[in-house]
């Protein structure tokens, strides 16, 4: 039982009375959730989730997910009741410039938000990720501990809407979840069948307990509304509490359908759409005040009293911390080693003999497709760097995700016959759900301590596209890889052939998109993308590409700088200069060997990443690209956006503006115009 | 009963024989499927659907989806016994340049395919937009007729594979159908448990018939494996051409489970993940060539009697036709102003009077949301334009995506007191499913006839994108009305405000992205985007835009463009050009004041679509945008990139290169730079 005294009551209605007042004085926000489910967001902060404002970064914590991220205020009044350091001038300044409470929580921005949310679907799907990372972070540093007696041991919640139930990402991220049976994960749905259209059933009918039957998670109902109507809605947080605790120790995810009435208990908004997404306005909420005992003529009336006692929690949360540590300490004493690795990954360093790790490909006009000496990289990478861990959705053997010999990550009564492993496993098999791995993905990165990294084809980055703005927004580590980057992918035709992506990517703010040449490139760009520590895409060839001479194309200074000199012209001053990216940096050397015979002094310029090269001083970048030097040529097989920046007026652009086709991808470059020939033509003209 | 004969048994073996051999042909490809979805395939194709090969475009024709397209062998093979067009020689071209026989099936390329399938999950969505469009088609133009006893009555047939299943547009279309109770649909779902990483139990361990009762579908399950080994396959067609023909009177959705081993009967592959997606090989096809009593020497046996046996299916098509026939002369004797109506559809005419139909709104410095003039326009085209209709993605309201007093696409009992309507409504719920409407509204346009349009916030296309690239693989008429268009959108913060979003779409080949400065040209880029009937995005905005002089910014002509002098220097040449989009066209508009005050004689070009000004002809774009004057500035409230296009080496782009914030609109504009002043600065710099 929960126990609550009247001032957890008056604390509830409190949440109510700030949630109606903030949205009323900004002018605009989402009022409604906040009001309904104040008694939930305060059970879980005062009674369920173990936490310490005073150290919001706490390796033992819960973790807490608001996926109906536009109901920010659930959480920001939460943390400020909690501690955390937001006050009531922090809510009163709720969706304005610069303040800690802007309209969708921000992590990196507002302490105690774990995950940056408000794309419906995103933040249960990132929580997934989060019960993902918990397994393995306790695999790997205190896999025999008895259950629930680890360190490292902690529970992932979520509060979810109607909405994000909808979402395809859910059904995706929920589906893995349950057949991961990860009992480290609740799910509160507050299904009040109330979205932006009203009431959800104009587009809305499914059964979601038996849905998620289906998927292999316990459900269970509670149901506030009683018979749906307001007369008998009574907000037994004991039975929610009862679930939390069940959900708490069981062996699979937990949905707890919490039935409410949005808005409650708001005079005539209540049940409405509108309500959902509007300031409710000050009549109403002169009314909300008076049936809540509140002072009509006051705003954000919050009185000492209440305050001191709902901080309480924080002398709960550091008790908790502090018979936390006990444990903790005999873990670090028992275990040097695993607390040497865990030092290491808390502060985010690189694992000394990484760079020696990586390999290196001798030169080779045949070569290797980027896909594969990605491959080797990884499997190269598996025994010094073992916060490093990934998979594909359903793509291993073509995207070369796994590292050779490394156990899957998996129940141990569902390993296949192709496939071993266990609860603790390394392998992530993400199935047919592109999205619903980007997002986890996003969640173990946030999670903290491990670094993740997850496959498909470059042309279904479209699927996943929403997962990587996340990152980017969210400044996190993971690593999107992405194989079969282009028309050389050849008979699967079109519809699997990338155009857009490359430049569709590269407008991403704050992500990097990296199309290495060739294997010492790609070995060089794992390398970079780990050291960076940001959201990156690598973008890799499907097809063999040659290897370029490693003392220029394998230097990972040359590669971390985004671009560089591949091959110097005869000449001093270059007469033109050939920028390339991947598979076309080959086509771009062919094309010089003709221009010099033709006395025309070539520079080559590989550029693996351009956000990199962008971030390199003026006076690199002058040196890489001479501004004097106005005969440019672009050569990359994809859409042209984008090169102008970089040929200039005087340049050309060597590109592909439509659809691909079926066919073998020699034919495919020779029709579409990436060859040496054009190359030569195109450097002929901007001479 | 199927009744099949010995020959019919035969064309199916010659089935499976064919698919191994074209993919060892290529040597490369999907053998696995083709082979043991075989039966199932020539009983949809002899036995099930209602077609005539001889007229594609028979209205009265079922539709085929197969999903899982990369298994395009499957629907080859049966066009090709159908008489289609398709013959054993393009069997044997199979995915090389230019066949008819691409990779995956492809629409407008290959007859007899009606929708272009590949990336996974979008095959089936597709089909749940033509289960709509059949319904919305029928409710135009015969809505009293009896169940089954309208021409305009036929069924949409799916094959759907695992992928398809674990992909979330899937869930998303599929909880739609359910609850749109769309008894015209049938998936056959080929649960092989096999896909590229082998068993599926390693990521895929879900009930998904319990899933489907859940959203509301009939269930049927067909197990051709027994105890799941070979020993005891049978195919009985007779169990499923019952569920089949049980499925085409429901009245809701039918998920048929059709349990198979994938490569069925291949000696030592069935059953395999190898057999999935490479070829056989020599030995394997030899083995499998003998079990089946063919040549092994032979390649592509198919013997003339068999061809003459499975081509009796056309004799069946045109007697089936015939009688169609009957029906819809009757139809169209009692229906004149539905068969004039229906004409115009077939021949994708705009309706007489259009033009005059669409509002236009005076010069007013204040003005309105470029959403709000787009749900004006949509509300005075509803009664000219019954083709026409749309929807959102639960965001209606904001969206303006409503014809004001149309009804709701909508099972009657699930009216809502907010919302009327019925099944043959008007008006779309998507619910919170953006991916699942994209599709839809493909499905509906792929369908022929009506033309479909469908809503969400432009910072949303993410999770919609590969709907937006489809429509454009296929050149499809569909238009995504894409509102909150920029950081003017406010509070809501980053995560809502689109920042790429603009760029990335254009980067998409063979798709329009039409941005409005105003009132007068969104209803301008309504009427061409009708005209054009290619793919589109409109993007609008939230906050208010003045209304610019309606005899420029009004006139269609001018817009149709895609760029156009809105507002001329003082003096003859221009010192300047300002080109702007949107919401930036006013600011724009402001500077250019400033300029001529300041002397500088300064061109303002809107610029609503940069792919319709780039398909004018170079005297007009010569006009619009002089070479001689290469002092330029863009302003656009996105990304930079693709500006550089079109301002050249010496001109400047104002825009935004990183995420934006929680705040309101005039705020953001002020700090991220969109601002007269700064667009002076630049116009100074650039001169």
């Amino acid at each position: 039982k929960a126990g609550w005294s009247d001032l957890d009551i008056r604390a509830v209605d409190t949440v109510r009375v700030l949630a109606a007042d903030a949205v009323q004085k900004v002018g605009n926000g989402h009022p409604g959730t906040a009001m309904s489910l104040a008694p939930a967001a305060y059970l879980l902060y005062q009674n369920v989730m173990k936490h310490d404002p005073a150290d919001p970064q706490w390796l033992g914590r819960d973790r807490f997910v608001l996926s109906c991220g536009h109901s920010s205020l659930t959480q920001y009044i939460q943390l400020y009741f909690s501690g955390y350091g937001l006050e009531l001038a922090d809510l009163k300044a709720l969706r304005t410039w610069r303040s800690l409470t802007p309209g969708h929580p921000e992590v990196h921005h507002t302490t105690g938000v774990e995950v940056t949310t408000g794309p419906l679907g995103s933040g249960l799907a990132t929580a997934v990720g989060m019960a993902f990372a918990q397994r393995r972070v306790r695999g790997l540093l205190d896999p025999d501990a008895a259950k629930g007696a680890s360190p490292f041991d902690h529970h992932v919640w979520v509060i979810a809407s109607d909405g994000d139930i909808m979402e395809g990402v859910t059904h995706e991220a929920s589906a893995l979840a349950g057949h991961q049976e990860l009992g480290n994960l609740t799910v509160i749905y507050d299904q009040n069948t109330i979205s932006i259209e009203d009431k959800t059933e104009i587009s809305f009918s499914e059964d979601v307990g038996k849905r998620y039957e289906a998927y292999g998670w316990n459900v269970e109902t509670i149901d506030w509304r009683g018979d749906g109507d307001g007369e008998t809605y009574v907000e037994d947080v004991d039975a929610l509490l009862a679930a939390c605790e069940k959900s708490r120790s069981a062996s699979k995810p937990t949905l707890i359908i919490l039935r409410t009435i949005i808005a409650w208990p708001s005079p005539t908004k209540q049940d409405t759409g509108k309500s959902h997404g509007s300031a409710l306005g000050d009549a109403e909420i002169a009314g909300l005040k008076e049936l809540l005992g509140f002072d009509p003529k006051q705003n954000f009336e919050v009185s000492r009293e209440l305050i001191t006692h709902v901080r309480k929690v924080k002398a709960r949360g550091k008790a908790a911390h502090k018979e936390w540590d006990k444990g903790y300490k005999a873990w670090r004493k028992a275990n040097a080693d695993g607390a040497a690795l865990l030092d290491r990954l808390v502060a985010r360093e690189l694992p000394a003999g990484l760079a020696k790790a990586v390999p290196s490909f001798p030169a080779d006009p045949k070569g290797v497709a980027t896909r594969a000496a990605s491959g080797k990289v990884l499997g190269a990478l598996a025994g010094v760097m073992p916060e490093l861990w990934g998979g594909s959705a359903d793509l291993a053997e073509s995207n070369n995700t796994t590292m050779e010999g490394q156990p899957s990550f998996i129940p141990s009564e569902k390993q296949t016959r192709e496939w071993s492993g266990g609860p603790y496993g390394r392998t992530l098999h993400f199935g047919i759900r592109e999205f619903g791995m980007g997002l986890i993905l996003n969640g173990i990165a946030l999670s903290g301590l491990t670094r993740p990294y997850g496959g498909t084809f470059l042309v279904f980055s479209d699927y996943m596209r929403a997962a990587a703005r996340l990152a980017a927004i969210q400044e996190i580590g993971v690593t999107f890889v992405w194989t079969h980057d282009s028309i050389g992918l050849g008979e699967d035709g079109p519809t699997h052939q990338p155009i857009e992506h490359i430049a569709s990517l590269r407008a991403i703010p704050g992500f990097d998109v990296i199309r290495p040449a060739d294997a010492n490139e790609t070995a060089a760009a794992w390398l970079a993308i780990l050291q960076n520590d940001r959201p990156a895409g690598l973008c890799l060839s499907r097809q063999a590409l040659p290897t370029q001479d490693p003392k220029v194309a394998g230097k990972v200074a040359n590669v971390s700088k985004g671009a560089y000199v591949l091959r110097e012209a005869s000449s001093g001053t270059p007469d033109v200069i050939l920028i390339a990216t991947g598979s076309e940096v080959g086509v771009a050397m062919a094309a010089a060997d003709t221009l010099e015979a033709a006395k025309v002094a070539t520079r080559v310029v590989s550029m693996p990443c351009r956000e990199w090269f962008e971030r390199q001083s003026k006076s690199y970048q002058e040196k890489v690209l001479p501004a004097s030097v106005r005969a440019r040529v672009s050569v990359e097989a994809g859409v042209p956006m984008g090169w102008r920046d970089l040929v200039g007026d005087a340049g050309e652009i060597i590109a592909i503006d439509h659809f691909g086709a079926s066919a073998d991808a020699a034919t495919l470059f020779r029709e579409f115009g990436f060859t040496p020939d054009k190359v030569v033509a195109a450097a002929k003209r901007s001479v």
